[in-house]
């Protein structure tokens, strides 16, 4: 049995279904022992959390919105991957938030993610990092992240 | 004679020429299997695509900058590698959206780059995305996009 | 002795001590031969650059922090290898500048960190790039840039 999966179970976390692939793209791609995880969402499967940070949301939303994008990044590595235990390490986050005027607190947001790939991966779950606020996430999405992970 | 120029001749791209390199950078960078592109924007040799997309440009003439910007990037592999048959994959695109207030759309102007290289390289052009709206790009430049390709 | 921080002491460069690592997350990771160093910040061990650039700072005061964000990542890099001599290339820089209303050279505010590298490590300095003008960056800094350096 899966030890990540394990992991999900104890600390009461369900990825939701593999957001379906829009298009000509791909909502991940491999490269050597390199996994990109191209930009995702907060979709938890039926929702998708709207607005910016600082005026529509919250921090605390936002964070929320940052966590969510984590397990549909993850829902769409185990997808790929076919069990999460081949994934060796995350490597990279590149999270963007879609601010409002004067919000600069991306960071926390973007711990949302951050966290719970932590606490699912424990050390192998730490990562460099870059938190940054944009003009516009598409259709008004309060978070997009990337990711890098080594994968066996 | 290369698979990947009479494709192009089939489909009626012709390539510009590679934007000359500026200062100290780079176009285009490799390590090992990867080739980094870095930020490319929309010229065609002559003209620059100038404005903000949703204010200054519609939707079509955004998605026709990133189709320019992908004829762009292409120009500086081709330079690079000689060859574009020696592109095994296109992996990733990061495309950014010099957007005006309110324009939200960034899938569908990146989608202009997106498609032209599926249209060239067929499924080994598929790739991972990221498609976001910033608040500036250089010189005005109604888009900037870089990639990942696995080459050989 | 080190050939880089030889380099160092000729040009006059004291590099700051490596920014704490915040949280859970990693000043740089490495997957491979490529050393990820995430987004860093102006700060040169008591103070960071805080502003827009175009409004709160000059293109002048941009570019020294794009410089002095520059030393901090290769305070990461040299904390993490232990010797600077160990980095092969630069491989690509990823500069992102807070910027305010209608400023859009950010190619100029990041050569401060693309022309220190190169001096510093001559052509295996020279690097792809992206350099594109953000919403907001955390707490406002003026500029955050990331980069990808291949290692031996």
């Amino acid at each position: 049995m899966s030890n990540i999966d394990d992991r999900l179970t104890e600390i009461g976390i369900v990825l939701p279904d593999p957001f379906p692939p829009v298009a000509y793209y791909l909502a991940c791609s491999r490269l050597g022992d390199a996994l990109y995880v191209g930009g995702h969402g907060p979709f938890d499967g039926t929702r998708a959390v709207i607005g910016k940070v600082g005026t529509d949301l919250t921090l605390e939303q936002g964070r929320e919105a940052a966590r969510l994008t984590a397990l549909s990044m993850l829902a769409t590595m185990r997808a790929e991957l076919g069990d999460l235990d081949r994934v060796r390490r995350i490597v990279k986050v590149f999270g963007m938030v879609n601010v409002g005027p004067g919000f600069d607190n991306t960071p926390a947001v973007v711990d949302g993610c951050s966290d719970v790939l932590v606490d699912i991966f424990g050390d192998a779950g730490r990562h460099t990092r870059t938190a940054i606020g944009v003009a516009a996430l598409p259709f008004g999405i309060a978070v997009e992240i990337e990711l890098i992970a080594e994968v066996g």
